[in-house]
């Protein structure tokens, strides 16, 4: 795989925890094909989607108890990837065969794969979607592919500028335009806030309650390498909305695997503290971010393409921009300190063989 | 962009001047994604069909009047391809801020853009069309998409020996292959001559007065870069028909507008000074070219695979090739110009920061 | 043409006699484009499906007796690939004009071209497919297209532990997994031995007198460069069969002609010396064949598609893949002749040049 284009040593989910189960599901993250399944003790297990024999995808093999069978020669690998039956059955089983094992963690709905060395593997470097499992919120989400590198899609998130003209008949509104953002760096992580005080309430907003002039606000984290989490409101005017005072509070969920460098998936869902026993309005809110990412999607991959077909152009940064400008420098900082590990590590074996 | 592949400084056809309207329209010329689209004073503008700011092609952007409005964030242009109002619509905007104009011409019922230095642009290096604008004449055609480089195009213009196998039941006649040709250099025009006295009418010329034997003419002219224009016609025999003496004359037009170095618009039409105000004969004329075309378009799509396909094979030149091969000399020079000019620049511009 | 990715100087098959006709039939074999057709004496002749004019496929040519004309200008070639019309039919004919014949041979049901140096062609390299043309004996089959390097294809028909889960339900069973085999070199041939005595008849080949316990047994020869030919059957166990001693007997017959490096032409059929007259039991056979070598098909493009995507993985060989290993390394062995003979060329005539 190559070394640099991924940030390494991260979490990144590769599904939601509801559609693993004992049946082989099978993702590339980051360039490696990986399978992942439930045990009988509801654990998720994760390896290299590759056979260690012939390298046919273990996704098509077949499951028995807890282990997976290749479907060509029936290498039989348990759930840690170690192999204990060879298609010979009389053949001794060489302790080091096996596939590549990716430590896994489930949380926040997702299931997580770490990308990188499997000892440097840590729960706590999980980025915190807190929203997504406190008591007294509900979250819900969806999938979708998208035919573009995932920095493209922290830009996108990281500025809702755009919402105004991608949009229009949902979320967008030209107010958008004339508010200008604070974008700053916090805990290593960057936040975008803009406050649209007095303005119209945008079409998807608009309930009984709501239907005349709202505060608005928008503030999205970007947490490294690749989740953007937005908190995201309204409230009638006469309230003077506050993030501390307010009551009803929504979070739209990033998080963005990249399969390759021009391909990515992006798991999407949004969160809630009212009315979280409503699963009508949970379907709501669901169907109506999926028809707002389907916006989002063709634009984004129209911006990939254009890319790849105007060599000579760089992309500008417009105040706008700061919040994706700031997460692209955190990405690039984590690159180069891998690629400095790299080289280092490099030196030492080198050293060491002298 | 590349900068030797294609002849640059040059004009090529984008469209036919009745497909551009107000909205926006959008090919590839060269290599370089132009927009295009007609102002409300009637001019057509030419612009680099990607915002200066993220690259969404501007082509999937709002006209707001004359201006472009990018789909995006709302960067909106004007005409000339020049910022007016920023995404947040407080900030400045920076007069360096544009898209990349490219000069226009509407001429000879197409819209013609400038690939190359502006600065050099110049209607009178348009090729010479006049027989689709003169007084007494009328012109029309039609778009193909093929994917080829340009020059088999060129090639298979300039030899018409290819008629017998390719066209056998519309403009084929065995003749062709009796009848030499006379191939020519003439004002940095490349001429193929080919006259076929007392042959039979060939099956797309049958007509009541044309029933008989004929004599045939073929006379091809390529305008460097890219365009043939050929003078093609039958005269009873017993008129002896010459160019001057004719009065009834018929012109094959040929754009060739490459894309890539393997896909080209064709651009084709036929001009005629006869019997212009019948629209029925018009429309006959190019559904016989539609047909003819769609046969090269089969031809020429299968060599280029084939060029592919047998890497350690060369293209032979016979006689009847000698217009081509011409052709090809005359790109081949002015390439070779243009590289000489860019290695000038470079020295140039080296020398100015020593 | 590349020069070492493909064994040279071997015979390939390019399709079955019965496909081949006076029609212009094409395939590429080892990456070159290859046209074949049958000349009225009956004869098979092979030459570049190129034109040597332009390159358009001589196979889009129309047949004019033995000859074929090109579509594009209409030379003629003679079946041995000599111009003998040019274009310009009074334009003389350069004797040296000529598409590259390929040697061929009809044999086997097949139809074989020479990839490498005509000079060397000689028939009695064939692989030897004796069962295909003996008195006695009955031979069909039919032609897959698949998506992955012939040697997959070979690694896969050496080691038929594979039955087991990939043809399940035919000839697969799990005594597979049980019975070890003798793997030896004979003559240039790999043989790859598997008997496996008094086990249940597997499904495909259940029949009245074959209902209870079998003696089974399974002999692969690889034929360099890419011909594996299966000895196959069961008898019942009062039998004690042995090749010598069993009067029944059944080939799988398959010859696999690479494509790309990436595809292969895979030609399968089998042979057998009993019943011989009765074709509703061929067609059966054949049937059955279809379907378990769809079976393999799926399998080997999902691995070749996989050994892309996991580029930093091995295969590794376990015991049962012994066959395919010997395979290889005779494969690896001719690459490597052909490149010094190739080097050795090259030396000789810089030196002839000094």
């Amino acid at each position: 795989m190559p070394d640099n284009v991924f940030v390494q040593n991260q979490w990144y989910v590769i599904g939601w925890s509801r559609d693993i189960g004992p049946e082989p599901y099978a993702r590339t993250v980051c360039g490696e094909p990986i399978l992942v399944y439930r045990k009988q003790n509801g654990e998720v297990t994760a390896m290299r989607d590759a056979c260690p024999h012939r390298l046919l995808p273990l996704s098509m093999g077949i499951k028995e108890g807890d282990n997976i069978r290749c479907r060509y020669h029936g290498l039989m690998l348990d759930a840690e990837g170690r192999a204990v039956e060879m298609p010979l059955r009389s053949d001794r089983v060489n302790p080091a065969l096996c596939a590549r094992r990716y430590p896994v963690v489930e949380r926040y709905s997702f299931v997580w794969v770490w990308i990188g060395d499997a000892a440097r593997a840590d729960p706590s470097l999980l980025p915190d979607y807190w929203m997504c499992e406190k008591e007294g919120w509900v979250f819900d989400g969806d999938t979708y592919f998208v035919r573009c590198n995932y920095q493209l899609l922290v830009d996108n998130l990281m500025d809702l500028t755009h919402e105004t003209y991608v949009h229009a008949t949902t979320i967008g509104q030209q107010e958008l335009m004339d508010t200008p953002i604070n974008t700053r760096v916090e805990d290593g992580k960057v936040v975008v806030e803009r406050w649209m005080p007095n303005v119209p309430t945008p079409p998807a907003y608009r309930q009984p309650h709501l239907s005349g002039n709202v505060d608005r606000w928008q503030i999205c984290y970007f947490l490294p390498p690749s989740s953007v989490v937005i908190d995201v409101g309204v409230a009638p005017v006469e309230e003077g909305a506050t993030l501390e005072n307010h009551p009803v509070r929504s979070f739209v969920i990033d998080a963005m695997s990249p399969e390759t460098e021009t391909t990515t998936y992006y798991y999407w869902g949004a969160a809630r503290n009212t009315d979280i026993g409503n699963d009508e309005r949970t379907q709501r809110t669901k169907e109506v971010q999926r028809q707002v990412f389907a916006e989002d999607l063709d634009v984004l991959e129209a911006q990939q393409r254009s890319l790849a077909r105007n060599p000579d152009l760089r992309m500008l940064n417009f105040n706008i921009d700061s919040g994706g400008v700031r997460a692209r420098m955190i990405i690039r900082r984590m690159l180069r300190t891998q690629a400095d590990e790299a080289a280092r590590g490099r030196n030492a074996r080198e050293t060491d063989a002298a």
